[in-house]
């Protein structure tokens, strides 16, 4: 009987595949290796096979699932179906919907991850019943999806949402797109790694090169938080400046959109209070009064599931449910 | 014969009253001083006068107004009709629609003046068939509105658009917000004005100071411009260096929104090549490239009239009718 739904999280180096009975709670899940270097058609059979092998686990056949949703990464266009550049997978204009449609059998719905985190915290997580509501999550990068009215907003070529490419520091570090300062070239897991391996070549950061096995190449995101809880004062330095840029970037957005949710996911969350105080401190100083007495700065409650449930809550829409589980 | 709406553009000096027929063509319009110092009630009075002075013009009777949309300063609640601060109008918290629709007996529906010059440009001027749009007024401040799927969007508290109070120079001139550094404090006619006096007391700009008849304090951003088109060197790098900072903060807005349009209002427009040709460069050089791709960037078509127009688009949309004249 159809009402189930699949959800896939395509990523450079593992798809995630989850089933969703018709009420929307998880039946089976499944995660393997990418294995992007064999190739599109690879890609698409392993896709495939995760449906299948989640159908398998929940003793359920493949024509019980009335649609799947999918998200991968990079810039692409839902409308279209086509994923238009995903480095990481080594893609190019390739029209993985409607292919992996034609594959499964099933229709597919495609939407890039960061759009479907929104979805997901918006339909299962702690977004429910916001309605205009923006997510942000900090990672190696930094992205973001906008729910406005309870629908994603994709703007006008399916790319709105690009949190992480506001300039925050005019003339700072290089970015992954090529400008200078951009939030996820200093606020991102990967900047704060890169932060505390320049306070260890000037010096400093014993602490945080202690809990790296006094490798600084080991040194991550999780090194400095975990110095920072244990009172190191330069991871702390690191994570309040990393948190005060954030901060400067959410303002803008809180702004420019007056949402009523900020929804925060990503690992750098993990590093709680101490990221969290500094980020609500540097927000409060810089965005207006008003609008930041509207917003609500939550994180987000799905953790790693979130773009997986963002794709059953797709895929759900497009046989028209809208509501979570 | 209903079908007749009225537009009111509310300012602290004046008010603009316009009547449309059917079709959203203008057939008379009247302006006034505000009077803002004679009180509230006064300024309904002065309201409902103009309302009556166009009908009259037109040889229309009230009765053949089927609404009235009407732009206010400040913040305000669409939805309540409430005008929560109009400090150029000494107003705070006053049900200023419904006020005026019981002294009209007409209904009255009510938006912030930026949102309306959205709704203007979208439904009259540059923006028809954009249904993904971004306004930007720069005159003496620099205002915003949203128009996304084909309509304003307030976000949750009536406040999105707010594009004036996006940082771009950190530690920069203090705003009228009480922050520093904000696009209003660096690139709104005001701020030309005043980076032009401090060229003039550095002992620099003396092009800018002989049209403004050796009187630092006579120059506006007016002076500037004329004297950039005379070829003065220090009025260009005023005008250059403003342009620089609007394409900073419009490249947030592109990448945030991805938008396939943004007009371009207000006074400073006026100097034309001048400020649009570094305006775009740096747009150019600071939205993602697919953003800056898909987005085209074009002067407003409806100059002072344009949240008047946008009241009675609003006016039009609130009797049923969607399109432009």
């Amino acid at each position: 009987m159809a009402g189930y739904v699949a959800g896939v999280d395509l990523g450079g180096t593992k798809i995630y595949t989850v089933l969703a009975n018709r009420e929307g709670e998880i039946v089976a899940e499944v995660k393997v290796p990418t294995g992007a270097g064999w190739g599109y058609r690879q890609v698409l059979d392993r896709i495939a096979e995760t449906v299948d092998a989640v159908c398998d686990r929940a003793g359920v056949s493949l024509d019980a699932v009335a649609a799947v949703g999918a998200g991968a990464p990079g810039p692409l266009d839902p409308r279209t179906g086509v994923v238009h550049q995903a480095p990481n997978l080594g893609w190019r204009d390739v029209p993985f919907r409607d292919d992996l449609a034609a594959r499964l059998g099933r229709p597919v719905y495609l939407e890039n991850d960061a759009n479907l985190g929104a979805l997901g915290e918006y339909t299962f997580g702690t977004g429910r019943g916001c309605s205009e509501m923006v997510f942000v999550t900090v990672s190696t990068g930094i992205g973001g999806g906008l729910i406005l009215h309870g629908e994603i907003y994709g703007g006008a070529g399916g790319g709105a949402g690009e949190i992480g490419h506001i300039k925050v520091v005019p003339g700072g570090p290089r970015c992954g797109c090529g400008g200078r300062g951009c939030l996820e070239a200093v606020a991102s897991g990967t900047a704060i790694a890169r932060r505390a391996r320049e306070f260890i070549t000037a010096g400093a950061g014993s602490e945080i090169l202690a809990r790296a096995d006094g490798e600084a190449e080991k040194v991550t995101a999780v090194t400095v938080a975990a110095a920072a809880r244990a009172g190191d004062p330069d991871a702390r330095a690191i994570l309040d400046e990393a948190a005060g840029h954030l901060g400067t970037g959410l303002a803008v957005v809180v702004n420019l959109l007056n949402p009523e949710l900020v929804v925060l996911g990503g690992g750098v969350m993990k590093s709680g209070k101490l990221f969290w105080e500094p980020l609500d401190r540097s927000l409060r100083e810089q965005a207006l009064e008003a609008a930041y007495r509207r917003v609500c700065l939550m994180p987000g409650a799905l953790g790693g599931r979130v773009s997986a449930l963002g794709a059953v809550a797709l895929a759900r829409r497009g046989i028209g449910i809208q509501s979570g589980g």
